[in-house]
């Protein structure tokens, strides 16, 4: 079986925590069972590897923001499928069954199985996604879905309506998606489950699927093609359209965290960093992931979120609609997980003068910032912490703490960390340096040599 | 008559606002009759100049930390009396009528009013602070103090006990600092009046009490035998003693801003700064002194403040408790004004080769930070805005936006602000600005001279 896991999101639900590039199944506010904080998706990923899905081969569909995030939360050799651009599920999931048929030599009878990167459940729940397959192998099922019995009439589920009120495997009758509570409460009264976004299915469905659009079924093909794609979900694409769905009844723990609300129940403490919550507090969450202290006092039901990209206090019941005010708060994200370290922004100054960004950045130990050149801002540096190697316009430095070093606009440059590094890098000009990159080829590896021989 | 303002209190009731250097009176949560932000102490002293009080010699009594803030909000040319240590308000009167005798030629029949450097109040109060020298000429009294009627039986203010029940002005029978809200409305049923930290006497007053310790009456001997006088209040080292007091009742508005609570009422907005706050909230405040937004959603009666130095979240009624916990809290000042502008701190990393601290400053034109060495760290500017001259082991330089300036350890040096300027300053080794550093006499008029000559 071949098995995706759908990390998507820009995770505006958990802002201020969450942004563009770290989505809510990268936070971690979770702990292990040793005691070390987790994140879902680090949560997810252990479960996985303690079920029989393990030996499965596992996929990670994302956007290529989160490739950083990814590799460092779950170790550089994940098979990672990137999205070219961010649409909906059923491009990215047609990507997913592309690489399947093109790197994992997935043939017609083959059984994928899609799944989301980021469910709160307990490991029965992966016993029984391996179980699937079995299942569309026994039955002459297009589609096989996974349903959790409600807890309560939410209206932020999708309902899967079976064909009768029996427990275990169903015949799919219907779908609602996001109904009213009182209708909500209708549908669990004859039986409907909560839809957790499983999707199990043949590789021969994908087949006839991208066929319509005209692409060729490899991934180079679906790749290219991409933006051909309708951006509209898997839901509405595909599985509406099925003629046969069965759908099993998941019973095992199986909460979304996608609300502050729903999150705060699982984090294994109501406070994290630097806070200080007095005894009139009553149910209240706080997450301070600034250095100076967040005081509460005499707070109830209330959770509060300080980070660099901002501050949230909501009342939890609230909470649940904050994307729609998120909206109007959005600035560039403040703090960034990438492939080489992390980077956050402490300070933007604007003047007559140009954009003064000041930002303190960790650049991982073996890592570099690929060969590239800015036309409309310098760049300072000044090293904290760690050695590295220094190139500009072909000339190598070894760098070391307490050095500062500006690299004009128009320089080529890089950097590698020959242990980890922390220094503050200071922008100053009319564009920040995502916007204003050229790449570079430059192979560190020859450098290093060249560095070397002239014994800098 | 001469007038004394008493600018004392750290601050800590209104964290994270106020801090050691920036008191609650500084802070710019009023609006003026022209729609200006306006601080409580450039309210008072609007008054004071519609009043007339304005011809006498007013003084402001303060910490040296505040002497910066006070002349930007005040003006340079704003008499201003610094203590040599924090004591109380004993000694901080005591030096305050010196002043008025070495400085001022205050005779022993002068009169003196000390007043608190804070109240929120209307016009009249001045007036009838005005009247308190009259009415000490007019009676045989030693003391004379002013009462403002009780609104509520708080447990917050002291209590002036009459001997009669009678309005107007009356002798005092007891005082009663903080009771609890029984007594306090057994006292407020007595005719009691809240103390509104007004103190009227005669220079031959202090002229006795000063005598017993030991110390000359003028400014110098007082300065430097500060240490001597006990560190209490001025309440129970003098007013408690005097055998003669007389209470002014003053009827019109007084309030005291001192807690999240009073002060918010008297804010001419609910919200200050980057903040959004959804159509579910009651009866709250929000001020956000960072750049990154605030969300509130679904949040009743409760103050949320975010500055550089930390966040707050409180209930109302709760937020005048604040000093309990913001001992715990309290890191150094992250953003300060100063007599040459003021500096925020963006960022405090710790590694194992020192601290490294980064602020942005403003330094106004025309002013300069004196010539001083650091013997511990070195720091580097970043010219973001403004031209200045920047002295260096006496080498003296222009310096313009864009430019990057390290400051070796050692190094003499010094600044100056030919027109606004705003730039970085990343402080690099093992010791803060503050503790590491030595000044040295130079005088710019010089200097400037010299570059002139030298043609630099």
């Amino acid at each position: 079986m071949f098995c995706a896991l759908l990390s998507g999101g820009s995770g505006v639900r958990l802002w201020p925590l969450s942004n563009t590039t770290r989505s809510k199944q990268y936070l971690k506010v979770l702990k292990g069972e040793d005691g070390t904080d987790l994140s879902i998706v680090q949560r997810v990923f252990k479960q996985i590897n303690q079920s029989n899905l393990k030996n499965d081969n596992v996929m990670v569909i994302a956007n290529k923001l989160q490739s950083g995030i990814l590799q460092n939360q779950l170790g550089e050799d994940i098979c990672l499928i990137l999205e070219p651009s961010r649409r909906d599920t059923f491009p990215a999931i047609m990507l997913a069954c592309a690489y399947a048929v093109s790197e994992k030599n997935a043939k017609d009878d083959d059984v994928i199985v899609i799944l989301p990167v980021d469910p709160y459940t307990e490991e029965s729940y992966f016993e029984s996604v391996k179980s699937l397959e079995g299942i569309i192998n026994n039955t002459n099922a297009d589609m096989v879905l996974m349903g959790s019995s409600p807890t309560c009439p939410s209206e932020k589920f999708g309902y899967i309506v079976p064909e009768s009120k029996i427990d275990g495997v169903m015949s799919v009758q219907s779908f609602k998606e996001k109904p009213d509570a009182k209708t909500a409460q209708e549908l669990i009264d004859q039986g409907a489950l909560w839809n957790c976004g499983v999707f199990c299915f043949k590789i021969s469905l994908y087949k006839e699927i991208i066929q319509k659009y005209g692409i060729l079924p490899d991934y180079e093909s679906v790749y290219e093609n991409y933006n051909l794609l309708p951006t509209i979900s898997f839901d509405y694409a595909v599985v509406e359209k099925c003629e046969k769905i069965i759908v099993v009844n998941f019973k095992g723990l199986w909460k979304d965290l996608g609300s502050w609300e729903t999150l705060t129940e699982e984090m294994a403490t109501t406070s994290l960093g630097n806070t200080i919550i007095d005894e009139h507090c009553n149910n209240v969450h706080v997450v301070n992931e600034l250095k100076v202290p967040t005081v509460v006092m005499g707070i109830e039901n209330a959770i509060i979120i300080a980070s660099s990209d901002g501050i949230l206090v909501a009342d939890k019941s609230r909470s649940a609609f904050l994307k729609d005010y998120v909206k109007t708060a959005t600035v560039r994200p403040m703090y960034e997980e990438r492939r080489w370290g992390n980077i956050r922004i402490v300070d933007c100054t604007e003047t007559e003068n140009g954009i003064y960004l000041t930002a303190g950045i960790t650049l991982h130990k073996g890592k570099d910032f690929s060969y590239h050149i800015h036309y409309k801002h310098d760049e300072t540096y000044i090293f904290m912490s760690g050695n590295g190697k220094l190139i500009v316009d072909g000339v190598i430095s070894n760098v070391h703490p307490g050095m500062v070093v500006t690299i004009p606009r128009g320089a080529k440059h890089s950097l590698h960390a020959t242990e980890e590094m922390k220094f503050l890098e200071i922008q100053s000009g009319f564009a920040a340096a995502d916007e204003d990159m050229e790449k570079i080829t430059l192979n560190w590896s020859e450098i290093e040599i060249s560095n070397f021989v002239t014994n800098l």
